[in-house]
């Protein structure tokens, strides 16, 4: 049910993406698995992530064989605690749901369980992953390298991807912790939605190659241009975004048997292909669990008592402000911005499936 | 012996902080652990969490009761990848270093090895334990809660520590990556070295409860304003510190069976406590050692071959920094500021033990 202009209802989003998916010839369980991550994420208010690269990345990359549509993961272990996991190049939602799931299998008998995952594919927002571990009493950890779009501190070239991190833990009354961060100021979705909507940056987002602010969002997309380290510059701690960045090339690409994207981009079949890791505790194995959440109630409870600054309604705890959006979303429908809601009609047209949104 | 002004030798100073620890009841073996850490930082160039807080905070916090000279810190364990500590209020050095190796005796076993750590005190820098585990071919990792400086975004009052995390983890010819940071834009010791150097900072560091910035280290010692998350402003994503900052705090302070400092404030006698986390990953246990090593050498030269911008001299990989500065000074001596070796010489009086720096 189309609720206003561009509104979109969650449930008839989710059925067409599955759809679509199965129409290039997703199995159902995976189309439902992506569908469900990738609507989630849109009702999370993160626009970036979630349905607007569904025609354009997704099902293009399925349909030109980028992406394996039906991937038979393989998992290895040498100890209790840890796997690797070869995704087969299948949709990184396929892979890095399986993969998690393995994490918090390993974590119930262990404690703590990781997946390192190499050759899978763009897995969409990491929070998704993460956030499957709260629902099992857990804490879970997601992260991905991705394309070089980062300049390191000192160079006047992008070296390294925004490889987000996701961090979620249960609390008890209140909603789960969840912390969703690329490890550039911003990640690539976001200069995405600048472009589409004709907005320009702020400085300090981009950089072009002699170290000027860039702030037209058209340029970057020609390629001009390079996103900063969270930090932004020397002065401000970018080293420390660009370090972060590492740590996930070095537990996703390198501790999988992948390698460092700056390494991969020089093989055209490698250069497409994502590494991920998934990591969680078993809070039980720690402390009782009701102490646990008792306290991430208390602690939540007085950073929102914090005194704010004049203009500020409240203090946000990471996940706080997606499930705002999603409480609304859900009630109201997903607005879409026009150039995503025809990109989905034009994807129903050349798919020939039946466009409903 | 001092080979110019101010510049101390590191076997000196360390043998001259042995003694006064031990003048104030800790064990040799506890002794040599802490004096180790502390000179190896200075040597690190982090001359932030090295020395200079010898007399003022621990030797002080152990002759004043607050830290416990001869702790007997407990372990108790419910899976095989996971532990609790109970610091017993000792020397976070001490304690930190045991934890430390607990949770690789773990990865040893099950691939992975996590420590959470409650009651325990001030541990210096956290790279001291993140470093123990390339030794060991693993990846570490250590954090820490500590003292409420930070302000979350939007609020006008410190609600947070500055929560530091590092990463380590082996290469082959290249030096190990060693990443060490605050999860605010700096660490409070940076500030403390503004002030004892008597220059200004830098706006973005430190804002005001107004939100203005504070260039002036010595208001920020009087207890004026508070220290800004990493990213520094919203627009440059200031919640990624704070939420980087909060999983610290649930990893250290709630994990353990602590809670969290914006808690603990409010009871004097766990105010002063730390809480730590501590983690190990077995590499041979994901991959083969060498094969790993071998893409840590490429990916770190390849960050290195690229192109530098006008006036840098070339790309810095975490630890890089302080590599140089620890070669340098093991052959040249420890340059200490007059006020921290004036420290230095007052302690020797006033513990009556030889000053020899």
């Amino acid at each position: 049910m189309t609720t206003k202009r561009g509104t979109v209802d969650a449930e008839k989003l989710t059925n067409f993406t599955v759809r679509a998916l199965q129409k290039v010839g997703v199995p159902d369980e995976d189309a439902q698995i992506t569908a469900g991550m990738l609507v989630t994420t849109d009702l999370r208010g993160v626009d970036s992530h979630g349905v607007a690269r569904l025609a354009s990345y997704y099902i293009k990359s399925l349909k030109e064989g980028r992406i394996n549509p039906k991937p038979r993961p393989e998992i290895s272990s040498q100890a209790l605690a840890t796997a690797v996991m070869d995704g087969d190049r299948g949709l990184g939602f396929v892979v890095g749901h399986q993969a998690m799931i393995e994490a918090m299998c390993r974590a119930e008998t262990a404690g703590a369980g990781f997946v390192s995952v190499r050759n899978s594919t763009h897995f969409g927002a990491a929070a998704s992953y993460a956030m499957m571990a709260p629902e099992r009493d857990m804490i879970g950890i997601s992260m991905t390298n991705s394309i070089m779009d980062v300049v390191p501190p000192g160079s006047s070239k992008p070296g390294i991807g925004t490889n987000p991190i996701a961090i979620a833990a249960p609390a008890g009354k209140k909603p789960p912790f969840i912390l969703d961060m690329a490890t550039s100021v911003v990640a690539t979705g976001k200069v995405q939605i600048a472009q589409r909507e004709g907005t320009s940056m702020p400085e300090g987002w981009v950089i072009d190659k002699d170290e000027n602010a860039l702030t037209d969002p058209v340029k970057w997309v020609r390629g001009e241009g390079g996103l900063l380290p969270l930090g932004g510059t020397p002065i401000l701690r970018s080293w420390k975004g660009f370090g972060l960045a590492t740590v996930v090339e070095i537990l996703s690409g390198l501790l999988s048997g992948s390698s460092a994207i700056i390494i991969k981009q020089t093989s055209p079949e490698m250069r497409a292909s994502s590494d991920h890791f998934f990591g969680a505790f078993n809070i039980a194995s720690f402390l009782p669990l009701e102490n646990f959440k008792k306290s991430m109630d208390e602690m939540i409870e007085a950073f929102k008592a914090l005194p704010t600054l004049p203009g500020v309604k409240k203090i946000y705890v990471a996940g706080d402000y997606e499930a705002e959006f999603e409480e609304y979303r859900r009630v109201n429908g997903i607005p879409l911005h026009p150039t995503v809601l025809s990109s989905l009609k034009e994807l129903a047209e050349e798919l020939d499936i039946e466009y409903d949104l």
